[in-house]
C-alpha cells in the first residue's frame, strides 16, 4: 500500500517546487501537483511543510568496540533514532584490527548491522598493509558494494595508518574506482602531547583538546590531500573540525583538486570551553576526536559549507554513557572518544544554518543528503526526491520547535552535546523505503527492516580522474 | 507536433541517465526510457549521444553600438549562430548612455531584439546615477522581468561607474532582489596607461594588454566584491580573465560571501601572445577587454571552474570585422573591443574541459547552462532536462569533430579567435521551444521566433541574504 | 658638554651588545665598552637597562584643525610627551584643504611646528589634483626635504582622494623618488553607511565602527596597493587596523611588491567593545578612524609585526578632549576623530610585545624606530645607535612599571585609550640631540629645540624600483 | 700585518656607506672614511667597488659519501672555490648512518674538514632515534658548538626521519636552544613514484623530477613546519625549490610562526627542462633533490626573497662528476644526487637578483651572508662589516663580468649547472680571517687555514620562543 505526501513543497538540492509525492514498493512513483493515487493510499499532510530527501549520515559508529568498551547505540536503536530526526540512511565503518583480514571484519560488521531499522552501508578502514589487504580491497569493491576506504592518521600503536599504508591504500583505491577517506590527525604528535600533558599533571578532560590542537589536524589533512594529489586520486576528509584542515581542503580545491570535506553538526555549534567545565562528567561527555574547537573555527566551518568547500554533514555518532566516560577519570587519554547526534544533526543544521541565513534550503538538502549520495555514488537512488528514487523522505516543519535533551531523545545514551539547545524546524514525518517510520513523535522503526546498500565503484568524478591521468601521463625521453 | 529525442543519455548538472525526451507545446512533456509518443512525432535519434539542456550564454552584445561603430552580429544572426553551437538562450545587455533613462534604453534594445531566433533576456547597465535611475531600476524589476544590473568599472569618460554609482546601484539592487554584475577593470588606470603607452610610441595592438594588466582587473573585482560584502548583496563578476580577479572571488567565497564568477571560452584557451603578432589584423582581431592573458592564467581559470569558484561560461560575443578593427590602426585604444564565440563556446569547453578530464559532463552542463539559469532565476524553466522545463535541448555527439574557422562558421563576422582549432564533441541537433532549429549542419532558425524571457526578482540566494541581514542588523546602544 | 650612557646593553635592530654610548655635539661620538670620556661629561647609569635608538612615531597630528575644532596637543607639548615615553622624533602631516596650494600649507605647518621640543618632519597630503599640485610635489621633494605624500581615501566631500588623484599623485611620487602613503578606507561606503545608520536611529558612538567595517579598509588598502603595483611605485599603508588590510599587504608582499604597513599601538590592544560602553564620553573617547576592531584582528596585527608584513608602529596621535568629543552627541559622525598615544606607544608595545614573547627586543627596535627611519630615508641618522648617528637615545628599564592614566600623563588631553593598563618596561631616560630631555619623571623639554629634519628622496628601495622598471619596460612590436 | 680595503662603499644588510676597512689579527679593526693605518699595511683598492661581508653558504656537502660514491669536492678545494666567488664560510653537514652515534660521526667529519681553507661549521643530521641520540644532541650543543640539527624526510630505507624521529628531535632541539632544519620531501611518495616510473619504463633522468613533484616537497615542508608549530620550536627549511613549500613557509610566517627558508642559487635560475635533454650526461648533471622545477616556481622563489619569507641562499654544493653520474644510466634513481655552486652562488644572485631590480644590494648581503649568520647565531662575528667582526670580506665589482663554465672554474668537478651563463658583478678580492685569499683570479687558499666555528645555542629568536611558551603554557582545571 502506497503513501502520498500531499501539499508540501519539495526541496531538492537544485530547486524547490510544490508537489505531492507518491510512494509505493519502496520507491517514489510520482511527483507532481494534485496527484491522483489509488484508494487506500495512506496520506501524509505536508501542508505548510517541506518534503526533502531523507538525511544521510555518512559517518556513524554503531555498537563500535573501542578503547576497551562498546558504543551504546546499536544498529537498530541508532537507525531508529535517525528516523526521529529525519535521517534515513547511515554509512558506518568496518574497522579491522591490524592484522585482521578486511573481509573478516566486513562480515563481522554485516552481522551486527542486520538489526538495523534503516538502510546502511559501510566504509572499510585500512589499518595495516600487506598483500591480503590489497586483495581484500578488490573483493570489497567488486563483490561487496564498498566504494570507500577509511584511514586513521591518529591512534598510534592501534589503528594508525602511516605514510606507507596511506600511499599503498590510496593507490589501490585509485585502481578500483573507490574513494579514500581520512581521519586527519597527526598521531605521533597526539601521542607525544598526551605523554607531556600527563607528565605535567594535566590529566582531566581539559587535556584532551590540548593534546590535539588544530595544527595537528591541519597537518594531517594537508598530508593526506597532497598524497592524493600526487597519486591523482580523489579524497574525502572526515569530520573537519577547524580552520586549519578546512584551509588545506580549500587550497587544494582552489587548485582544481578533487577533495571533499565533511563537517559534524557538533563542530559547527559547540566550542572547546566545554572541556574546562568543572564537572568531570560534563566535560568528559564532550570528549571526541577531533575535539571541539575555539569559537572562531565555527564561523570558518560555516563558510566552508557556504562556499562548497565542505560538502557533507555528519555526526561521527559513537555513544558512550557517563559510566563509560568515567573510565578516563585521572587520565583523559582513557576517556572513550565519541559523542552522539544522529537524531539531532538535521535540526541543528536547519536551526543554525537555514534560520540564520547561512544556508538556503537547497543547500541544506545538499549538505544533509544529496552531496553524500553523490560522492559515495548512491545518487539518485538516495539524496533526491524524484520518480524512481528510493522512497526515503522527511517532511520538515519549519515552524515546529523543541529543546534538545538527553531526557527526551531516542538516542540510546544518557548524554547529548546539544543539551538544552532550543531549535526551530523539525522532522515531523519520516518515510523509509516507502513506509512511515516516524510521525509526530511516534517512532515506528522495525528491527531488521534496514537494507545493506551496495555502492558501485567509479562515481562520476572518476570520469575526470581517468581522463586527467591520460592527459598528464609521464613520458620517457628517447635517448 | 511533438519531437522525440530517442535513445540518448540525458546529462543534467546533477546526474546522467538513459532516457528519451518528448517535447510538445514548447515544453518537455516526458522524460523516460522507452517513451510512447503520438503518431507523427518527429524523432531525433540520439543513440550514442548526450541530451543536455540548451546552452545559455549569459553575456552577449548583439548589434551593440560601441566605440563609434556597431557590432556586426544582430539578434537574429547571433541567436541563430548560437543554435549551431547548441546555445538556445542569450542574456544580452541594455547599455544606456549616461543621462539616458534606463527605461528608454531598455525599450530601444527590446525593439532591436525582436528579430531574435532564440530566447533572450537583458541585463541593464547602470552607467550613471540620479533619482530617475533609482526609479527605473524598480520599474525594470517589478514590471519588465529584469533581475540583474551591469556596472562598467572601465571606460572612463564614457560609461564608467565610480564608487558612488556602484554603492547606490548595489544598494538599490538589494532592495529589489536583483543581482548586480560588474565589468571589473579600474578605468582610471586603463585611461592613464593608455596615455602613457601612446606617449611612448606603443600604438599597436600590443599596447592593448599593456594598458589593462591583470592587476587592473583584480583591483576592480576586489572592490566590487567588497562593496557588495559591506552592503550584503550578492554580486556577479563578468568575464573573469585572470588569476587576480579569480583570487578576489575565491577569497570572498571562502569567507562565505555570495559571489559569482563568469569566464569566457576565449580566456580559457587563448593567450596574450596574439597581441604581439606581426600582422595588425590578426592582433587587432583579438582586442577585447579584459584582454587575453599570459598562459598561467588559463590553468587558474580552469581551476576556478573545477572548484566551483567560477560558475558560468560565456562569450561576451561582440563581433567587429577586420575593417572595423582597422579604425584603431595607429592607436590601439581606438580598436573596437570585442570578439565572437556564441557558436563556439560549448564545443571549446567540451573539447578542452571534458575531453581533458578537467570537468565531468555534469559540470559541463552546470557551466554552460544550469548555473546561469540558477543565478539569474531562470531555473528550472531553463538549464534542466525535466518535465515542465522549456524544450531547449542540445543533442551532443562526443565523437563528432571539426576544425573551427571563420570561413565555415555561422557567426556574421570574418574573424574567429579559435580559428584553426580542432575540436571533438559537437552539437549535432539543437531544439528551441520544442522545434528543431539546427540539425547536422542544417540551420533552421526563424527570425523573430525568439521570446523575451522574464526573469523574476529574488532568486533563491535571497533566502539567505534576507535572513543574514536580519541576523546581523546593527543595533543602537541605549544610553 | 657630552653625555655618556654607561653600562647598558645597546639594542639595535640587528643585534644586542654591551656598550657605553658617548654623545656630543648632538651626535653619537663613540660606542664601546669602557669608553673614556672627557671630564665634565654627564653620566647616565644604564646598568641593567637597554640603550636603544629613540623612538620615531611616523604618524602624528599635532594641533590639527579637523572637523571644526583643533587637536589639543601642540607641537611642543606633543613632542615633549613623546620624550616622556622614549620617542624622540615624529613625522607629522601637512594637510592642505582642497584647492589650497601644497606649498602654502607646508609653510603653515612649518610655522606651527617651530615650537617643537623634539625633531620632526612632515608627510604632505595630496587632497586634490591640478598642475600646481604636480609642481609643488616637485618643489617639496627637491627643495623642502619631503619624501612622502599622504592620501586619504576616506572623508568624502572633504579631503578624499579619488582614483584620479591617486593615480596622478602616485605617478608623480615615482618620478620624484618619494613614497606615497595611504589612509585606506573607502570613503563612499563610509559616507553611505553613516547616512543609513543615522537614518535607522543609530546615532551614538556604536555607529562609528558600524560605519567603517573592516572590509571598508581592506578594499581601500587593496586598491591603493594594486594601483601602486601597476605603476611600479612603493607604497605605505598607514594605521593598518584589521586583518583585511593586512591581508592585502601580505598578498602583495608575498608577490614581491614593495609595500609597507604601519600599525598603531591602540589597534594592537584595544577592541571595539569600547564603542558599546554605556557612557557616551568613554565610548566617544575611542572614536578614531579606522576604529578599534573585534579582538581577532589584534592577533592578526601582532602576526603582521612578527612576520615583517607590518614594519612600523605609530599612534596617529591626534588628541581631542572630552568636551570636543561631545560635539558628536546625537550624531557619531560629528565626533572629532582622534586619540592620543605618543607617550604610551613604546611601553605598550614592549609590555604586550616583548614581555609576551611576540617580539624580540631587536624586533621592538625595528618596529619602533629603525624601520620608520629606513622607509622614510632617515637611516642611519635616526633609528640606529652607532657612531655618527643623531644622539637620540632611550634608556629602557625592563623592570620599571607603571599604570597608564590620563591623570598622570604628559599628554595634553583628559583622555587615554590605555587608561588603567599596567605595563612593565619603561623609558627611564631620554636623550634628544645629545641632551637629556627626560630622566626618571623629570621632563626637560625645551620649546623650539626640535629641528625640522630633511628627508632625501630616493630611499634604498628605489634601487630595486628603477632596475625593475627597466627590466619590465613595455616594448612596441614592429609591424 | 694588516690589510686595508680602501675607497669602496661598504654594503651591510642595513645600509650602504663610504668607508675604508682595516683588518688585522683576523678581525676588522676599523671602519671609516680616510682611515690612517700602520705602515706596511697591504692595501686593496676598492674604488668603484662594494665591500661586503664574505658570503656564508649554509648548505654544502664536501667529500660526502653518498649513494655509493663520494662527492669530488673536498673541504680544501670546496672552501677555496668559495673564496673565488666571495664566500668565506660554509656550514656543512655531519650525517650519521642510522645506528651510528652522532658524536662518532661528528668526529669523523671534523677530521675530514681539517684541510679546509675557509671557516666552517656543521649541522648534524638526526637520522634515527634512541637515548644515545638524545644524549649526543646535548653534548653537541653544550660542548661542540653545534646549534642546528638536520632531518631528511626523504631517502626511505636510508636516512629518512619519520614523524617519531622528527617529534623527538625537534622537542630535544627546543630544550637545547638549537634550530631544527629539514630536507622536506615525502620519502614514501618518492619511493613509490620511483618504483612506478621504473616499472613503466621511465628510467632516464626525466624520471627524476617526475618522482619528486613539487607537492611532495610542499607536503613535507608543511608537515615539518606544523610539527614545529605544535611544539613551539623555530624551524629552518633547506633548499626550498618550489612554490608549494614556499607557500607552507609563508602561511606559517604570516601566522607569526618562526620559520626560516633557504633557497639555492640553482633553483632560482635553472628549470626542469634540463632533465628532458637528449644527452644523458647533460641531464644527469642536473640531478639533485629537490629537482629543478618548472619556470613558474622561479619567480615565486624570487618573491620569497623579496618578501623576506626566504632568508638565506645556499648551494647544497655536492659535486659528482660525469663518470659518477653515469652510475644511474638505466635507472635514474641511482644517479648520485648533487650539483655544485659554492663558487657561483654570489655572482648568480647578484646578476639575476640585483641587476634585475629584484633585490637591493642590502638585501643581497642579507641573503648571502647576514641572515645565515643571524639564524645560526654567528652574527655579528660573521655577516657584518663592523669593528670587531671577523675580517671576512669580499670586494665586489659590479662592472666585472664573466661567463660561467666548468672549464674555467675552481670547483673540482667537470660540470656546472650554470654553464654558459654570462654574469655581471663579481668578487674581485676576497679576504678571510684578514688575509687576502683571492685577488683578481689569483687564488691563495691555504690548506688547513680554515677554522671550525663554534655556534652558541639560544640564538636571539629564543627570547621570543621562551616567553611565548610561558604565556601559552597549558593549565590544569581544578575539579
Amino acid at each position: 500500500m502506497g503513501v502520498l505526501v500531499r501539499g508540501g513543497r519539495v526541496v531538492n538540492a537544485d530547486r524547490t517546487f510544490r508537489a505531492d509525492v507518491y510512494c509505493d514498493d519502496g520507491l517514489i512513483q510520482a511527483v507532481g501537483e494534485g496527484l491522483e493515487v489509488p484508494q487506500g493510499t495512506e496520506v501524509v499532510d505536508a501542508g505548510g511543510a517541506f518534503v526533502m530527501p531523507g538525511g544521510i549520515d555518512p559517518h556513524t559508529h554503531m555498537e563500535l568496540p573501542f578503547m576497551g568498551t562498546v558504543a551504546t547505540e546499536d544498529f537498530y536503536s541508532g537507525t531508529a533514532a535517525g528516523f526521529a530526526g529525519g535521517t534515513t540512511m547511515i554509512i558506518d565503518f568496518v574497522i579491522p584490527n591490524p592484522q585482521q583480514r578486511l573481509l573478516d571484519a566486513y562480515r563481522q560488521w554485516r552481522g551486527w548491522a542486520e538489526k538495523a531499522a534503516g538502510d546502511y552501508s559501510f566504509h572499510v578502514a585500512v589499518t595495516w598493509w600487506d598483500d591480503s589487504v590489497h586483495a581484500d580491497m578488490g573483493t570489497l569493491v567488486t563483490q561487496c558494494g564498498v566504494n570507500s576506504f577509511k584511514h586513521f592518521m591518529a591512534y598510534k600503536n592501534a589503528i594508525m595508518a602511516d605514510d606507507e599504508v596511506l600511499v599503498n591504500s590510496f593507490s589501490r583505491a585509485l585502481e578500483l574506482g573507490a574513494i579514500p577517506t581520512v581521519h586527519a590527525e597527526n598521531g605521533e604528535l597526539v601521542f607525544q602531547l598526551q605523554k607531556k600533558l600527563l607528565a605535567k599533571g594535566i590529566a582531566g578532560p581539559e587535556g584532551h583538546p590540548l593534546s590535539r590542537p588544530a595544527a595537528v589536524e591541519g597537518e594531517a589533512a594537508n598530508r593526506a590531500i597532497q598524497i592524493a594529489n600526487v597519486l591523482g586520486v580523489p579524497v574525502y576528509i572526515v569530520h573537519v573540525s577547524c580552520k586549519d584542515s578546512l584551509d588545506a581542503i580549500t587550497r587544494a580545491r582552489n587548485a582544481g583538486q578533487r577533495v571533499y570535506g565533511e563537517v559534524l553538526a557538533g563542530h559547527l555549534v559547540v566550542d572547546d570551553s566545554v572541556y574546562r567545565h568543572p564537572d568531570f562528567d560534563f566535560a568528559a561527555a564532550h570528549v571526541m576526536s577531533p575535539p571541539f574547537r575555539p569559537k572562531e573555527h565555527q564561523e570558518a566551518l560555516w563558510h566552508g559549507l557556504q562556499s562548497g568547500n565542505l560538502q557533507t554533514t555528519a555526526t561521527d555518532h559513537c555513544c558512550f554513557c557517563t559510566e563509560q566516560k568515567a573510565m578516563g577519570k585521572g587520565d583523559f587519554s582513557k576517556i572513550p572518544n565519541g559523542t552522539g547526534g544522529v537524531e539531532d544533526r538535521m535540526t541543528v543544521l536547519w536551526h543554525h544554518g537555514v534560520n540564520s541565513g547561512r544556508l538556503t534550503m537547497n543547500e541544506f538538502v545538499a549538505a544533509t543528503s544529496a552531496n553524500a549520495a553523490k560522492i559515495f555514488n548512491l545518487y539518485p537512488r538516495k539524496g533526491l526526491v524524484a520518480v524512481g528514487s528510493d522512497a526515503d523522505l522527511v517532511v520538515w516543519d519549519p515552524k515546529a520547535s523543541k529543546t534538545i535533551s538527553a531526557k527526551t531523545q531516542h538516542q540510546k545514551v544518557d548524554l547529548n552535546i546539544f543539551e538544552g539547545m532550543a531549535v526551530e524546524g523539525l522532522a515531523v514525518t519520516t518515510i523509509s523505503q516507502g513506509r512511515i517510520v516516524y510521525d509526530k513523535g511516534d517512532l515506528r522503526a522495525v528491527k531488521g527492516a534496514g537494507r545493506y546498500i551496495d555502492r558501485p565503484a567509479f562515481p562520476t568524478v572518476y570520469e575526470a580522474v581517468r581522463k586527467t591521468a591520460e592527459r598528464t601521463a609521464p613520458k620517457a625521453v628517447e635517448r
